[in-house]
């Protein structure tokens, strides 16, 4: 189960109100603790590396949104054609186990379908699926529950209930459930929607242990407010900053950038920028770094190596942002008013989400959790590690 | 409160069985979140931005250890004359308020009475306290229990019962409690003695929340293994690594370095470098970078602006490691056998730590919380953000 969004302190403030008990007693008798997730700190990127077990170089998908070397042109990367490993999934079923993977998002359900010989659906379009091309007809009927609006926490129970659904009717003894952050994007811990939110997951996750399933769980990245004290998004834009120096000699790539614009407006702590040729990159680097808010900023082997990022799929530099602050390319480029009290990810302080396994931790697997553990090696501790 | 080496997994392993009910209620009903500490990740750096609610730029200690520049020696840096601000416990002192400061090292004891007209004494020398110059006497006699083993979970409790003690008796009503870190540094969250010391120091936050006050609970660091699979110590010896290349050119030093070497060994994943005059300090900042383990290299410059350190107290290239490793000078440097399963500090992956206000916050406060908020500004909080 991936909880997209889930800071750690979205289950503390749940905890301690007493809304997430089966959560709380998965903690105690089996394991709590914290992952390093893959950087930038997205959800295709995070996905991709859960069900591969790899990181962004093994993997390649380095953000949902990229310059595609081969035409130059600017794509989303939510199509299986830019992976580059066979996941997990498609290798449980291929071993004979009846694999199912549920997203609330469409846009990942493709890519976690690469290859695979089993079910997989979305919430979002849950309505188009059918049994010769997603495993499983009539998917509303089953889950019994109606298509949620992807703006919505239904969007996220609907994946969360779907796997209940599938796990109690037999259709599936593998599977993948994938949410989305659209709550997070919007609501602190202690708000009412998020407690409600967690309280509403809580109940899915007693079900789904009621059943006898072992459960892992983890996030793709964490969430920080992004904002000013007036409420007004904290955005450092690189090109407004950039072009009084370097002229049109660069382009800003926003890997966060997807059509759901109302989660957060293309607004990340990550960007990668592509230099024309001749540009001096150490010069370019020495003045991105001074802008105030960016955190670190890497050339394309630092990037590969520190961020283990795919070295063709991320332009000369890679930029991170601070815990409070967001990076964007200039004003116009933005509906800025889609978005809100903005609240957002994709730097080093989304990077660590919470990592539980319901079963209680084996010697070894318990001493690899108290290393530096990955959110990708989830399926490794579910499976391997009781 | 300052509970030493507190990661956020410690409350949490805690508080999901049963063993912080006083935690999990001020959780609840005033405020639990995350904050960002001071780099390196160390006590002294911490609790000197705690009491002075400045970061090291703005106070002056940059570890436990560095070269005085005026010397050129190797120094520890626990004395209040490397001290560069007034600190807020003076300051109430000096506005009327009856100020304590408690620590369980006495190392720390000095820095912070720094022109303290109050009270201020030590666990571990708790037997030298006098009216005249600890502004108390007999202190195990006023906290009723033995001067503790400095090594023992008692060093950090009889700190928060000293505390008790002076609120019952009105012998202070603004009270700075600083623990030591030997529990997390020897014991994983999940452990016994781990849990029974956290349900421990519970028992003296309820007592502490019964006499009425408003209490405030951070770290100044958290706490991570720095372990290879066979349990040695993950080091990355950089006076090994990089002699061969550049001689004597340069000196290694571990700001973590103090006399209590059970705790750490001198282990940290912080270290500072000083180059000889003439060494290319790009060269060398690219070689260090590529050493397998290392997450970030910054030369003066940076070091001083993203991490706000003092420029003229960190040499000339300010190394961290990353969650599971640290780094060393070289193995005679070292007592390895006195360390055991190594827990340490330092370095990026111990700088969030926990921040807790026993009251609901207001509005400013609440929207600062969820921006960049730090461990130091945890008196503004406690006091003016409820």
């Amino acid at each position: 189960m991936c909880l997209d969004g889930s800071a750690s302190e979205y289950f503390d403030a749940a905890i301690a109100r007493g809304r997430m008990p089966h959560l709380m007693e998965l903690s105690a008798h089996g394991y709590r603790g914290l992952a390093r997730s893959a950087l930038p700190s997205f959800t295709n990127t995070n996905n991709a590396s859960i069900v591969t077990g790899l990181p962004p170089s093994g993997h390649g998908i380095s953000g949902n949104f990229f310059i595609d070397p081969d035409s130059g042109k600017e794509v989303m990367m939510n199509s299986a054609r830019y992976l580059r490993a066979d996941t997990i999934l498609a290798g449980a079923a291929n071993s004979g186990r009846r694999v199912a993977a549920v997203t609330a998002k469409d846009k990942l359900r493709q890519m976690l379908a690469h290859k695979l010989d089993g079910i997989a659906f979305s919430a979002e379009n849950a309505g188009d699926a059918r049994r010769a091309t997603h495993g499983i007809d009539d998917v509303p009927g089953f889950v019994g529950a109606p298509i949620p609006d992807i703006y919505s926490a239904e969007a996220s129970l609907f994946v969360l209930r779907a796997g209940v659904a599938l796990l109690k009717r037999g259709e599936a003894d593998f599977l993948y459930l994938s949410t989305t952050d659209y709550i997070q994007h919007k609501h602190r811990p202690e708000d009412t929607v998020a407690l409600d939110f967690y309280a509403a997951i809580d109940e899915q996750i007693g079900e789904i242990i009621s059943l006898g399933a072992r459960l892992g769980i983890t996030a793709d990245h964490g969430m920080n407010d992004k904002q000013l004290s007036d409420g007004s998004p904290n955005v450092i834009y690189l090109e407004s900053e950039l072009e009084p120096e370097f002229g049109r000699s660069f382009r800003v790539i926003l890997p966060i950038t997807d059509p759901y614009v109302k989660h957060h407006g293309s607004f990340g702590s990550c960007a990668t920028i592509h230099l024309a040729d001749g540009v001096d990159t150490v010069a370019f680097r020495t003045r991105v770094t001074a802008l105030r808010g960016i955190t670190e900023v890497h050339d394309r082997d630092s990037a590969a190596r520190l961020l283990e990022l795919p070295a063709d799929r991320i332009g000369d530099l890679v930029v991170l942002s601070g815990r409070d602050s967001v990076v964007g390319c200039s004003p116009r480029h933005h509906e800025i008013s889609s978005v809100g009290n903005l609240r957002s990810h994709g730097g080093r302080y989304e990077e660590m989400v919470p990592f539980l396994v319901s079963e209680s931790l084996n010697n070894d697997y318990f001493g690899r959790a108290g290393g530096d553990v990955r959110n990708f090696d989830i399926f490794d501790f579910t499976i391997n590690g009781g």
